[in-house]
């Protein structure tokens, strides 16, 4: 996709901080991150949402997030970290190709993830449940 | 792990709206939602950390992430969503068993994922992917 960021790094036409490459999907450091050792995992295909994925992509997507996960985690030695894709701009999505962060966390660093809960009225826990799984 | 809530929803201890299920993980509503048809997927094997899952399972979290992803955003109807993993209590996680959420969102929804962006000095980011890749 023209103009788009990760297409570019995925192509090798903008340089980045590789750190795992396959024909289906790269990973590299974040250039503004949330904390040193920030790292995106990114499909080399344009796909604006992670929906788009085919599933046959699930499994290395899966193996990637885990190895990289543990690989940031020693590699950092942070205190946590979080996985965070933000899916669609009312998800706080800002680059519109489908990226996974993985971020790595401090006691008492400046990030601030908050939602209130909201709550089921009768049945309608088994109606959402059934949607869902009418689609699995 | 005794008194782990999700280690007993696993074992069919206590009830869940559960919404998949095979040998190694269990996906199911949050009961208190950020959205309606917020989604949890839990190893059943009790890890707090999502780094101690085992290499092998990675592949079924990811296609599982990837299935149910795509099942929550049909079911919902949602404008958008988050797949959000806290690992470690530096970076919010509040059930001490390993877990992957997903949440639709809505625009101008209540939720609130803010962080400042850091900087790397000369050389700083080279060190970091150097480390990282040593570990993967």
């Amino acid at each position: 996709m023209p103009n788009c960021i990760f297409c570019k790094i995925a192509a090798g036409e903008v340089p980045a901080m590789k750190l795992y490459e396959s024909g289906d999907f790269v990973a590299f450091l974040d250039i503004s991150p949330s904390n040193k050792g920030h790292a995106l995992i990114v499909p080399k295909q344009h796909y604006v949402s992670f929906t788009e994925l085919p599933d046959k992509l699930g499994k290395e997507f899966g193996e990637l997030v885990l190895s990289l996960s543990k690989a940031v985690e020693k590699a950092t030695a942070a205190d946590g970290f979080n996985l965070l894709l933000n899916n669609g701009t009312a998800a706080g999505q800002e680059v519109m190709h489908a990226h996974m962060h993985i971020m790595p966390r401090y006691e008492n660093d400046d990030f601030h993830f908050k939602w209130t809960h909201k709550k089921y009225i009768e049945g309608e826990m088994q109606d959402y449940a059934k949607k869902i799984k009418q689609h699995l």
